[in-house]
Order: C-alpha cells, then structure tokens, then sequence
C-alpha cells in the first residue's frame, strides 16, 4: 500500500491510499480516530486502512494534490551520517564503529513538489538524496534480528543541507535543519511492498543530471542495525522518522561544487518507492 | 509568576502558577483551550493566567505534586555546546565564532524530583547544569536587539549525557538523548521577575557537593545572540527550549571522573528560579 499525507480542501491535515491514480481519502473515514497518518499508524489500523482502501473508489485525483511531508508532524527525526563509503571517502572522514547520529525538527520539512527553499544566509544549498525508514509500533531495546517487524514503511527524503552553516562548529544541526529543506515523499510503500530494505537501488538528479547512485546494501550500518542502536537510546514511536544516509556525489565535493539554485528541480528515487521531485526556490524574507 | 507542569491526579498533563506554598490549577481553568503550559503560550494567555492565579487560592499543596518536565511537549529542544570558557578549555575544545548546536528530544525528558536515569549500558553518565530558555511567542530572523520579547521564562535544566555514547562518533546526540536522562525544571519563572538571563547564578551539586558553578554573563554566545542565530534557521515556536550550554566541572573531565550513580542526588540551582532536584535511578530493563 502507498500512503500519502496531504492538504485537504478544508485545511485539515489529510491522508490516504493511492488507488488507480487517485487517492482514496482515509483521514476523512477515520476522522477522529486518527486525523494523520502518524496517528493512524500510533492506533495499529494499519489493516483496518488496507482493506478500506481496497474497498473504495478514489476520493480524489493525485493530480493536482498538494502533498505534505509523509509525516508532517512526527515525534523525532533521526539521520545517520556517514554511512556509505564513498560519501565517507569524499568527505575525508573515517568510518566509525557506531552510526552518527544527528536531528532535524519537523518545522524543516516539505512535502513532493513543494519548494525546496535556499536560504537567504547562503549560496551552498546541497542535495542528499536518502532512504526514509518510517517507525510503525513502539519499541525500545529492540533487537536487529526483530528491527523490521517495528517499521511501517519506506520513503524518500532529500536532506537539504546548508554546507556552510553545517561546518559552523562539529556539530552538524545548524546546517540541517533549515526552513524547508527536508523534503520527505512522495508517499509512504508499506513493508508488503518493500520486505527488504537493503535491496533498493536510490538516484539522486539535479536538472535531469544523475548527480548520486547507490544500491542499499552499501550501508554501513544497515536499516535493523540503526533501530537497534537508537532504540538503546530511547523508545521508538509510531511515525519517527530514520533518514538513513546518502551516497557520493554530494555538490559541496564536486569540482567544481554543485550547489543547488532556485530554478532548478531536485529528485530522489528510488525502487518500488517512486520519484521525490522538488523545486528550488529563493527564500522569501 | 512561576508556572509548573505537573501529571494531574485524573492523570491528565496539568500546569498551574505557584502561589502561597500551592499550586493554583490553570490547566483545569483553561481546559480546552490550553490544556498544556505549552498551548497556554501559544495562545497569548500569559497575562490572563496571572490575573486568574492573582484572585484565586491554590488548589493543591506544592508538596507531593508529581512534576512534569516544564513543557513535556516541545516542539523543538536545541542545546548549546561549549558555551562558558571554562567548559571549552576542560574540553581541549577551541571556541568557535557560531555556538554549536545539537538537539535532545522530549522523550528524554523528566521533571523535578523524578529519577535521572543511568543507561543500563553505560556507567558514564555525567551530569550539566544548564539555564533552560523557553519561547514565549513565535519569530523567525529575530533580531539580537529584540530576543529577550520572545522568551516566556527561565529554568534549569541538567542535560545529563552518556558521555561514552556521545563520543561514539563526531556527532553528540546518541549520548544526548536518551530516556530519562533531561531534567527540566522545577518550574518557569515568568521574564517579569528575571528581565536579564545574563545576570544569574549557576550551581550544580553532586550528593550536596559543587560541582559547577557560574554567572551567566560568562556565556560565550548570549542568549539574544542563541535566539538570532537559531531563528535564521526556521521559526521558533512557543514551547520551544532553548538548553544554554554548562560550564567547567564535568564529572567526566575530573581526575579521577566523577559520574552519577544510583543512589545519588543532582542538583541544579540558579539564582531568581529555585532548585532542580533529581535522585538517580537504574535503569530498570
């Protein structure tokens, strides 16, 4: 099942199953029960969605949707940072042991076609195209071996940096968490779909320009490894967000850099998921 | 006016203002319409809030309240590294020109009285006195000149860190963040009765013994200084924390190490607020 969250005509948060090219609006058959996809996943009807949508007839068109990030309001969001060798490599870091980990908050986020936005502060606006890991049951201390039973699904994320405000100081959260840079969709691919994690191929473009290519057996530390490394830390909720890292090929290391400018249009796809397509846009003060 | 959040005995998130050695129950007064000290922020009710607390007697004694984080529910926290000289030189750090930021999230939070909870798979667990700044309305580019208009209150905060973990790569989160391991509190002290967060007294103690202790003018980056640089990066919102960096005494930079145990008592007191007490607790599996 494709799970999209969206705006809905009467400004409320919405979402729903992709079906036939339209979307079969689930948020307005839950309704209180479950007003986002992030409670919807919280209240384990999952199933319950899955055969309503099978049921049904598209509410709505997909054509014309305003898409919100897949999760538009989750309780965390946790990247890994380094963690394929060549983006290692072209950074000059070292592998570590354990993931880095580092935040973004939730008011960062875009949803599929909406602006990517370049700060006013800076001209080193980069790409980072990404595999989402979206949490669908609670758990702490959980075991690798069981870590994808505790996820709902896959997206794609674009991890909009600002270099030059990333490397202010060690710690990377200035440059990463910047007014709509964190583009997140198009939709949720439920794990019927996606069994396997590491066995997706993920492209980033830049104006048609494949400018980062990956499959995702790369990882250093795999999908299961990092639920298990942060759950030691703290319980994992339904609807947390795990980006999970991004390939080589990022602008800040190309000669010379590639940074992305308004005008241009950024996609992230990867397999069985679909295409994440943003354009860039200036801020506006 | 000092505000504290606290579980109510129908188990309902309560916040109310401390009057007469007793709490007067905003929370029940407000319902609906601010259920959360932090929803009572973002509806401009700070004033309304004191006329009620000034005509009304309290409704529970301070004593055996069960305190909540002061807001349970942030929005965002973002803490600041390195932020007293002191800190930095105990460190071998250098002083960079941007304060370093990373984040902590709600869920490791805990409030006054409640146990700070060593990992079980760490024995490094280090405490940090901290001034905890919390938004009083939302901004974004909010100048240096006017930051001080944007802060509801003050409070402490021990940003206790698993020093083992946040070492673990560049990145500090992993060591920042784990349940159990925030206390914020006991409560906010209104900007009316401290109209300069850069004039107070910072004190931590360890089983009654000092192990930290400042004036908050020996900040390296002020706090309108945070709030310029944070707000450039996306909209701060009522609710949001802002933890302001500790000063020198880690536990882990002495000789030998002194870190927190089960059994122990953490103390944060600054001046014109109160007392942060926490025992430590086990981690219970």
């Amino acid at each position: 099942m494709k799970l999209v969250s969206f705006a809905a005509s009467d400004s409320r948060p919405g979402y729903g199953a992709i079906k036939d090219g339209g979307v079969v609006d689930l948020s307005r058959r839950f309704g209180e029960r479950a007003p986002t996809l992030r409670t919807l996943l919280a209240s384990g009807a999952l199933a319950g969605a899955a055969g309503i949508a099978a049921d049904a007839k598209p509410d709505l068109p997909l054509e014309g949707l305003t898409f919100a990030p897949v999760i538009p309001d989750p309780d965390k969001i946790i990247c890994v940072g380094l963690n394929y060798r060549d983006h290692v490599a072209e950074t000059a870091k070292t592998v570590t042991e354990k993931p880095a980990l580092f935040a973004r908050f939730a008011g960062s986020q875009i949803g599929h076609l909406q602006p990517l936005v370049k700060p006013a502060v800076s001209d080193a606006f980069d790409y980072e195209g990404e595999l989402a890991v979206v949490i669908g049951k609670q758990g702490r201390h959980i075991p690798a071996e069981r870590a994808l039973e505790y996820v709902a699904g896959y997206s794609c994320y674009n991890e909009g940096t600002v270099r030059d405000w990333q490397v202010h100081t060690s710690q990377y959260l200035a440059g990463k968490t910047f007014a709509g840079t964190g583009a997140f969709g198009p939709w949720l691919v439920t794990t019927d779909e996606i069994p396997d994690p590491s066995r997706l191929t993920l492209e980033t473009r830049l104006n048609g320009q494949v400018v980062q290519h990956t499959t995702t057996d790369l990882m250093i530390t795999s999908v299961p490894e990092q639920i298990a490394y942060i759950s030691t830390i703290l319980p994992l909720l339904p609807g947390d967000v795990i980006v999970t890292g991004t390939p080589g090929g990022v602008g800040a290391k190309r000669n010379p850099p590639l940074f992305m400018r308004p005008g241009d249009v950024a996609e992230v796809e990867i397999s069985g998921i679909g295409v994440l397509r943003n354009p860039v846009a200036a801020e506006v003060p």
